[in-house]
């Protein structure tokens, strides 16, 4: 048996690198803006434990375009590296520096915010680069070093004569790279990757114009000078306590992360959290507009101000995906598949803990300005009613401030409903009843009938509002929801009073078997009630349980099987107390009574939208001619 | 000035794979089995050019799992190593294995399809698990070699008794892993990438049932014996040439890849090319269902037969993106950047290639059978619409088999569409008018007037169709589209005709102060016309510029800034010669003026669809009152 050591060749390295990277070449200048990060971090951690004796500063990074010359380069006033420290981090072990560093000094730095994430990408340089140059001088006593490379594993190392402290990498952009050397290009790269991080990054020079002094004189101009053009916020507002936030703060860094949105957003949940794991953050609720457009400005996830993805799924929980912000947390592992971070113990406690946060939040609004609130209701409500129906937790907790508002734009939460409705609206068996509407145009006769009778009516438009009331309903015995036009409100709400019939049993069954000779059978069931004289003689009315099912079966998941295509089935109510029904049993005219049932079968059709095309054409024409 | 090689410690190379390949741990066996699949391919090519003196017989590819043992089996019969090769491919130079090998056999291997893509794959065992074993026996008559490593650099090596060609891989699985111990995650993986691989994949065993003797007994029971359960295909249809397959064996292609597509797809379009570039293929008109629910049978990208990935964006033209079906080619880059592919021209002549295939196709088909192609059409509409709008190319090429159908199911290429239209439909001006409506039902009195009048209307109801329209104009001069409700219709196609009125020019005034007094400014413009006394009293039109830029506007690019929000304005066109207008102009009453221009307003919004809400609700009240 023999035993021994794999031995990487060094042959191997840069293909590795290309192969494994290809999948988003652009991140090389996120590795090395990184790394200059870090190196300016651990300076300061140094100074601040006095490891290091130099004065540490204002040390920025700096980003310079040489078009001409096709280099990039990268120039951080960090720690620097001597010589051997070239030989030890960028030859030998250029992949553990962070770590090594990161065990020396593990206690003093558990909290100066060292990125070690990143440390490895050193090399990423070489997917755009064909020979990258290293010109450092530590922060120790000893003379700059000049490394070179060229893709090839042979490198050269001799001194330079660097006299400031830090590193200045210069990346020779290869040519089918040369995308890397358009200003617009890297201005993108760093407003998307290196917007929020903690050192100041210059890209070029802008022109200030300079404050007129006092004693200018009269035909004074207006002078003006460069300064460095610093493209990021080192201390973005995430990273900040919510105490030293105001609320024009919070808007002001909603605008920052998504320049493009011109709304404000409804309101933040600012996210801090340290124990059992370290958490920042600020989720927005934007006004979402009308148009489902594809969401572009989403949630961003980073790693100590880097930004890591803007693919937050399984770390938010589903129905905040149509949040923005931003979380922050180096506890979120990277290294695991789609599938296991849904199965991740830490991963399953961050999505709980925003869960909570959020429904916290929502009982505060709620709380402190209900009109506020209220106000907001129809721009937040496809959110928590979704989240009712994905997160148990949520839901226990949505009882609080879930909302339900009336036709006239009153607001109730549920038990406030049950208040409010128990005494009218509850029928001769005991069961309550809820009545709501999906569209206030096209239901406006019911809802008109139900207010009549001075019945509450809800407006519930949500695309997914089957669902959610098929829950509610399982949650609360004894409680009801029915459309408006699922049936004649005296038969959604019963009361004891016997209905008295203008007809009797005989006139009633010869007024059915007329309607049912005249009324398409396949569509329309003749159902006849005994109603109000002054109520419409005609309405069509849709059962609640056959159409919620439709509905749910269409929105995907419950309802039941197949049920999404069945064909529309509707009732006709005939109101048998009703002048025009008495005038259709007594006409004597077939073909008069014919026309009489086709013609308030058509206003009935009207009011529930159902009249269209060449029915609608006749129609029209038909009354146009009544009034000439 | 030193001198030296990068040397890259070995401690370093498990993290490293490990950061690089977090996103996708599941891929471990697709690089294991593409390994597998590459040493079996070798062999083959050694025993064909003479090189390798053994039997190549029908190699197989076994996968086996362990669950008490937590171990994961991967056994080919393929080329095998001796222990020197372990040496050399494993623990030195893992990574360029496979370049090594076709350096050596270039010519001769050229086209023998050896995968070279995936052969840096082994490491990425470590992925997911603990320990790993190879235990190898080579072709060459040497002892076979068992190595063992735990995910530290230090291996062991030592002789087997392994006696069959070929190598074993055995992953001790790790513990945050034991997902990979489970039969149906390993059987989604196996149907995810090697479905199609061309080594047989043997993953368990199945019960077959054996043919019936001719002499069996009367009461002979079937016999049962259990075989290889082989879960890939290893000749795909696209592997072969279109002269061998049948419509059938296409359809059950299409079938194979997404089995649960029930529909029959309705076309197939088979690529075929070796110059400039490489590229094998099948992609399928789908039967796209009403719902637009997120996609998720797309197209699938190979390369030589090995599962790479379903986003196949700056491959696949952006309009083709809907069709489904496979790409396979070797000479697609994948080590680009996003922004990279759209640029790179190798991956520009793919899609033009591809554009160039469909166009013909379809312009095959139309010419070969177009019935057929007219009852596929709404079917397809909405993909050619598409990509006349983004593809130039593709629009130069669809004249030929683009079709304009009518409201009564009528289709014309365009040229067929001016042609038959030329007479009837060329106003005064010289100008050829083209008649269309956006929806039978709701158009329907418009579309009614038009047919009368001898005209062809077109349905053009596609999302996309007012750009469409737009570019077919600026491409036809004195060719003009506009929707039948956009005007009234003798004002949509002028002729010399002139208008005899009624009503004297004071009458006009007088009844245009009327009407201007009761219907409201804000919406609607009332235009008096001297149309046939038959025709309707009062319609609503509106404006074809205006919807249009609307339109466009709301379906995103094109149209003006801003006009999709701007308010619906209608003309109300009234027919100075009808009855009513007479009726109106001599109503002494000024409420019953009032009522009878109210009535004819709604009865005009009605066939416009824009009688809602409480004005309905009244409409249908006053007509019920009439009738009882």
């Amino acid at each position: 048996m023999t035993t021994g050591k794999i031995n990487v060749s060094v042959e191997n390295i840069f293909p590795l690198i290309k192969k494994f990277l290809y999948s988003d070449h652009e991140i090389f200048l996120r590795e090395l803006i990184s790394n200059g990060t870090d190196a300016t971090l651990k300076l300061k951690h140094l100074t601040s434990i006095g490891e290091a004796k130099v004065e540490y500063g204002s040390p920025i990074i700096e980003i310079k375009i040489d078009k001409e010359g096709k280099k990039l380069h990268i120039i951080d006033q960090g720690l620097g590296m001597t010589a051997d420290e070239v030989e030890k981090y960028i030859n030998q072990v250029a992949f553990s520096g962070a770590e090594e560093f990161l065990d020396k000094y593990k206690d003093s730095a558990k909290d100066s915010g060292i990125i070690g994430h990143f440390g490895l990408g050193f090399y990423s340089a070489f997917m755009v680069a064909e020979k990258v140059e290293i010109i450092t001088k530590s922060y120790k006593d000893e003379p700059a070093a000049h490394w070179t490379c060229d893709g090839s594993p042979e490198f050269t190392l001799e001194p330079a004569d660097k006299t400031s402290r830090g590193t200045e990498i210069i990346l020779h952009i290869a040519d089918d790279s040369l995308e890397f050397l358009e200003e617009f290009k890297i201005s993108g790269l760093l407003s998307k990757y290196n917007k929020f991080m903690p050192i100041p990054i210059k890209f070029g020079t802008k022109t200030q114009t300079l404050p007129k002094p006092e004693d200018a004189p009269e035909d004074y101009k207006p002078e003006t000078i460069e300064v460095d053009n610093i493209v990021n916020n080192p201390n973005p507002a995430w990273t900040k306590q919510p105490t030293e936030l105001s609320d024009a703060d919070y808007k002001d860094f909603y605008h920052e992360m998504y320049p493009m949105q011109f709304e404000e957003p409804l309101f933040h949940i600012h996210l801090n959290v340290d124990y059992p794991f370290n958490l920042t953050g600020i989720l927005y609720f934007p006004k979402l507009s009308g148009d489902l457009q594809i969401q572009k400005d989403k949630i961003q996830l980073y790693q100590n101000q880097v930004y890591v993805t803007d693919n937050v799924e399984g770390i938010v929980p589903e129905f905040l995906m149509m949040l923005r912000g931003v979380v922050d947390s180096p506890d979120i592992p990277l290294n695991v598949s789609r599938s296991g971070l849904q199965a991740d113990g830490a991963v399953k406690k961050i999505s709980n803990y925003i869960t909570r946060k959020v429904a916290d939040k929502l009982k505060s609004l709620f709380n402190e300005n209900r009109e506020d609130f209220e106000k907001k209701w129809n721009d937040i409500k496809i959110v928590l009613e979704y989240g009712m129906l994905s997160e148990d937790k949520f839901y226990e907790k949505a009882g609080a401030f879930v909302l339900y508002p009336t036709v006239d734009d009153t607001y109730f939460t549920l038990e406030e409903l049950k208040e409010k409705i128990k005494e009218k609206q509850t029928d001769k068996d005991g069961k309550l009843v809820v009545l709501y509407a999906g569209n206030k145009e096209a239901q406006h006769s019911y809802i008109e009938i139900a207010k009549d009778k001075g019945y509450e009516v809800l407006l519930l438009d949500s695309p997914i509002i089957s669902h959610l009331i098929q829950k509610i309903e399982g949650d609360n015995s004894g409680l009801h929801f029915v459309r408006v036009d699922s049936d004649h409100i005296d038969n959604l709400i019963k009361k004891e009073d016997a209905a008295i019939s203008k007809l009797s049993d005989e006139e009633k069954e010869s007024l059915k078997t007329v309607l049912e000779t005249i009324v398409p059978k396949q569509t329309y069931t003749v159902q006849l009630e005994a109603l109000d004289s002054e109520a419409a003689p005609f309405i069509i009315t849709q059962p609640e349980f056959m159409r919620r099912m439709k509905e749910m079966s269409q929105t995907g998941g419950g309802g039941m099987f197949g049920m999404g295509n069945m064909p529309e089935m509707y009732n006709l109510v005939v109101n048998t107390n009703s002048d025009l029904a008495t005038s259709i049993l007594n006409n004597k005219d077939k073909s008069a009574q014919e026309s009489l049932v086709k013609q308030a079968l058509d206003l009935a059709k009207l009011s529930q939208n159902l009249l269209k095309g060449e029915a609608l054409t006749a129609f029209v024409k038909r009354s146009f001619d009544l009034i000439k």
